[in-house]
C-alpha cells in the first residue's frame, strides 16, 4: 500500500486530523482496498515525518470508527465498512456560527449526557427525582387508558383531540383563553423550537434571548442559521427595550417563569409592558413556561399568552418538568393559522407523538389527583431548595453569589473569578458529581455553574456540595 | 394607507402570490400599521390594473392565514399576529429539487392527510385496520409496563436496554446476528431516515432507489439536498449493477421485501449478488423492513442485513405496520461506531423516544401472544388480499394490470394510459374514496395508483373498488 502523502504544517487542521483526513479520502476513493494492510505505525510516522504518537492518535479514532479494523494475526487493516467513512462528513449544523456569542460547549455537553446517568450525584439534572415520581397516579391513568382502548393508529396531524381539549381547560386557570383547535401536540418542547425553526424563521434569523439562555445549549436554530443576542436584565426580567430595528426577521425566546439556568421571574409589570411593546412593534414571542407550575413561595404573575390579544406569542408548554420527561409531551399554543402550518409539517416529520403517551396523559390530566400530586411537587421541591441554599451558605457562602429561586429547579451561581470552572467540571466528573457549567449556556457566563436540587435528595445533594466546597478551596489555595 | 405598486407582468410568480408577497413586506417593514383598514378590493384591483378575482384570491389566503382580519362593520385591516406573516417566509426545504424526478406532489400529500381520517372508504391507508388491532394483547401489556413503573425520567441516548436486547433476540429468528449494543431506538423509521440523513449524508449525496419509491415521498432527503437516481427493476428486483461510479457519497435505499409502493420482493439470488457487490463497492445500503413480518404466502428470503458481514448495511425496523403505528417506535441495526453516532445526535434532536411506548412495547414483544397475534394479522391480511385480487379483476380487469403481491399492504396498479390518474383522485375524493397516485412515489408513475387492501374491510375495499371503476368507465366513454 503506497501513502505518498505528508501532512500541511502551516495548516490549521491539527495534523492527527489531517492524518484521518487523508485515510478516508483514499478510502472512499477506493485507493486502498478492502482488507488491505496498513503499514505499521512506525513505518507511517517516518513517512509522514510526525512523532508516533500523533500517528497512534489517528489511528485509535479510525479504529473507534470501524474505518480500520484490528486483523486476526496482528496488523491494521482497511474495514470494508462504507457507512464508517461517512461519518468523518463535515455536518452542517456543526458548523453554525453562533454570532458574537460563545459557540455552545458540545463536548461538555455530549459528556454530560454520557456520564449523567451513570454518576454517583447528579447536580446537574433538570429532572424531578426519581422519588417525587407518582408511581399511583400513573399507574392508574395506564389502566384507565388501557380501558378505553380500541386501536393505536395514527392520530390527526394536531393530536389526540381529548389531550388538546383537557389542555385547553387547564390553560384557562392562567387565564389563558383558548381552545383545542389552537393547540398543537409536540414530542416535547425541544421538537416545538425545531418545527417553529424550519416551518417560520428564516434563514440568518435574528432571537433574542437572555445573556445566559437555555437556548443556547441546544442546536435546534442552527439548521436555519439564528444569530442569538443577548438582552441585559435587571431584577423585573429581560429589558426588551434594547431591541433594535433592522431588516430582517426578529423574535424573542424567553422563559418568564423560573428561568432556565438563571431562576429568575419576570415582574407583572415587564410582563405587561413586553406585551404592549411586541404589539406595536409586531414582535413575534416564543414563552417557553415548562416550570410555571412549579411555584415554591407563591403562585407567579400571569403568563404572557394570557396578556396577549394580537396573537404575538407563541406558548410552549410541556409535561416534562412537572411530571415527566420520558413521556415525551409537550404543546404549541397560538393562532390557528399558525397552528396548522406548524401541524403540517409535523406529520412530515415525524407522523406525530405516541399515541400511547397522549392517551395516558390525557387519562393523568383528567384525574383530580394530579392537582394534590402538583401540591406535594410543590412542597416537597420547597424542601430541596431550602436545604440546598442552607447548605450553600455555609459551604460556598464565601467564594460564590446566588439568588434565591421562587420556583423551578435551579440554582445560578456565580462563582469568584479565580475558580477555572471547567477544571471544577472535570475535578467533579472524576468523582462522579456532574454540574453544568455556565459556559454552555453563553459567553457571558463562565464563572457561573447551574445547579439542580430538583433530582437528588437533601442528604446526597449537601453531599455534592461539600464535595464541591473541598475542590474548589483546593484550587484557591494552590495560587 | 397608500398602495403604490403594481404587479410585473413579465415575472414567472402568478399575480396573486405578487399581491401577497408585496402586502406581507409592507406589513413586516412597518409601512402598513396594525388595525389600518385596506382599500377595497375594487379599489385594489384598478389600482392594481388586475381582475378582481386575482385580488380576491390573495385576500382570501392572507385572511386564512391571519395576516388581514375582517373588521367589525365591515372593511379588511392588516392584522398584528406577527407569526403570520412569518409563514409567507420561504422554508429552504421546499426549495428542493429532485434532479431529474418529479418533484413529490406536496399538495397531493397535504389533500391525503387532510381527508384520509375524515373519508368514508380509505384505500390509501398504509396501516392495519382498526378491527385488527389486538386490543387484548395490549391492554395486558399497558397493565405488565404500570406493574414494573418506578419512575418516567429520560432513558439512555440509544434507548430502552430491555427493548434492544428483545429486540435483538427477535432478529436472530431472521439470521441476523445482532445485540442490544448495535440496536437504537426511535420514534419510528421517519426519524430513522432523519437522523441518518443529518448525521452520515453529505450535502448532494446521490441516493439509488426503485422507480417509484416510498422514500419520494418523504422530504426527509431534502435538508441535505440529496439527488435520487432510479434503478431498473426486474422480477428478481433493483438492477443494483446500473449505479456508476462517481465523485460524491452514494447510497442505496431498498425495501427488500415487501416494497412500498410496488409490492415486489428482491429474490435470494439477487439479494446475495447485492451484498456481495455492496461488499467490493463499499456501496452502503439502507434496508427497510418495515414489512417483512407480514408475508402471507410463504417466508420471505434472509433480509439483506442477515448475509452482511461487512457493516454496509443500515436495517431499518419499525411496529408501526406489523402492530401500532401510533406507538413511534421504530430501530435501526448498524455498526456501532454509527448507532453511537446517530444515538448522540438523537439526544440532540428530541431527547430520545417515549418511554411509555418503550416501556408498553418491550411488554408486547416479550408476550408469547405476540407470534400468536402475528399469525392471526398474516391469516386476515391474506383473506383481505384475495378478495381485494378478485374484486380488482372482476372491475378493473380491463383497464389496469398489477402483480399479485406476496405479502405486505399495497397493490399497485398500471391503468390505461387515457386515465386521468389526478382527475380519478379528486372525483374519487369528493364521493368519499382516498387513493394514492403514483406520481407521489416518482415522476415515472403517473399512471400508477396504490391500493392499501390493510386498512378497509373486505366489502368496503370492494365497494371502493367499484366506485373507482365508474369514474373510469365515465372518464374512458367521454373521449
Amino acid at each position: 500500500m503506497e501513502v505518498n502523502w505528508q501532512p500541511d504544517a502551516t495548516s490549521k487542521i491539527p495534523v492527527y486530523q489531517q492524518i484521518i483526513n487523508t485515510c478516508i479520502s483514499h478510502i472512499q476513493r477506493g485507493d486502498w482496498p478492502i482488507n488491505a494492510q496498513l503499514p505499521s505505525q512506525r513505518q507511517l510516522a517516518s513517512q509522514f515525518h510526525v512523532n508516533r504518537s500523533t500517528v497512534a492518535k489517528a489511528m485509535t479514532i479510525l479504529l473507534a470508527d470501524g474505518v480500520l479494523t484490528t486483523a486476526f494475526g496482528g496488523g491494521t487493516r482497511i474495514a470494508s465498512n462504507s457507512w464508517s467513512t461517512m461519518m468523518h462528513q463535515p455536518v452542517d449544523w456543526q458548523d453554525f456560527i453562533d454570532s458574537g456569542e460563545f459557540v455552545a460547549n458540545q463536548a461538555t455537553i455530549q459528556r454530560i449526557n454520557k456520564v449523567e446517568t451513570q454518576a454517583r450525584i447528579r447536580l446537574s439534572t433538570g429532572e424531578l427525582g426519581p422519588d417525587i415520581f407518582p408511581v399511583e397516579l400513573m399507574q392508574h391513568a395506564m389502566l384507565q387508558a388501557s380501558t378505553k382502548l380500541t386501536s393505536m393508529n395514527y392520530l390527526p396531524p394536531m393530536g389526540s383531540l381529548a389531550l388538546r381539549q383537557i389542555i385547553a381547560e387547564r390553560l384557562a386557570k392562567w387565564d389563558i383563553q383558548t381552545s383545542a383547535d389552537s393547540v398543537l401536540i409536540t414530542s416535547g418542547s425541544l421538537q416545538s423550537l425545531q418545527l417553529i425553526a424550519v416551518s417560520l424563521l428564516a434563514d440568518g434569523a435574528t432571537v433574542y434571548t437572555t445573556p445566559a439562555s437555555y437556548l443556547k445549549s441546544l442546536r435546534v436554530l442552527q439548521s436555519v442559521h439564528a444569530q442569538f443576542k443577548s438582552l441585559p436584565t435587571d431584577r423585573q426580567g429581560l429589558q426588551y427595550w434594547h431591541i433594535t430595528a433592522g431588516e430582517g426577521q426578529r423574535l424573542l425566546y424567553v422563559i418568564p417563569t423560573f428561568d432556565n439556568p438563571a431562576g429568575g421571574v419576570m415582574s407583572q409589570q415587564r410582563r405587561a409592558d413586553l406585551i404592549q411593546y411586541a404589539q406595536e412593534r409586531r414582535l413575534p414571542i416564543i414563552e417557553d413556561s415548562a416550570y410555571q407550575d412549579l411555584w415554591l413561595d407563591e403562585r407567579p404573575p400571569q403568563p404572557l399568552k394570557a396578556l396577549d390579544k394580537s396573537g404575538n406569542v407563541l406558548y410552549l408548554g410541556s409535561i416534562s418538568k412537572s411530571l415527566a420527561p420520558g413521556m415525551r409531551i409537550g404543546w404549541i399554543v397560538g393562532p390557528q393559522s399558525i397552528i396548522k402550518r406548524l401541524a403540517d409539517v409535523k406529520m412530515q416529520t415525524d407522523y406525530g407523538a405516541s399515541s400511547v403517551s397522549q392517551m395516558v396523559l390525557t387519562e393523568v390530566l383528567n384525574d383530580p389527583d394530579y392537582d394534590r400530586y402538583l401540591e406535594t411537587v410543590r412542597q416537597k421541591l420547597k424542601l430541596r431548595r431550602d436545604s440546598a441554599l442552607s447548605v450553600l451558605e455555609s459551604e460556598l457562602g464565601q467564594v460564590a453569589t446566588w439568588q434565591k429561586p421562587a420556583g423551578g429547579f435551579y440554582i445560578w451561581l456565580t462563582l469568584d473569578p479565580a475558580v477555572n470552572v471547567q477544571q471544577l467540571f472535570d475535578q467533579a466528573d472524576q468523582n462522579g458529581i456532574v454540574l453544568n457549567p455556565g459556559s454552555v449556556y453563553g459567553s457571558g457566563a463562565q464563572h457561573n455553574v447551574r445547579l439542580s436540587y430538583a433530582f437528588e435528595t437533601e442528604s446526597q445533594f449537601a453531599a455534592g456540595i461539600k464535595q464541591i466546597s473541598r475542590f474548589i478551596r483546593a484550587q484557591l489555595s494552590k495560587e
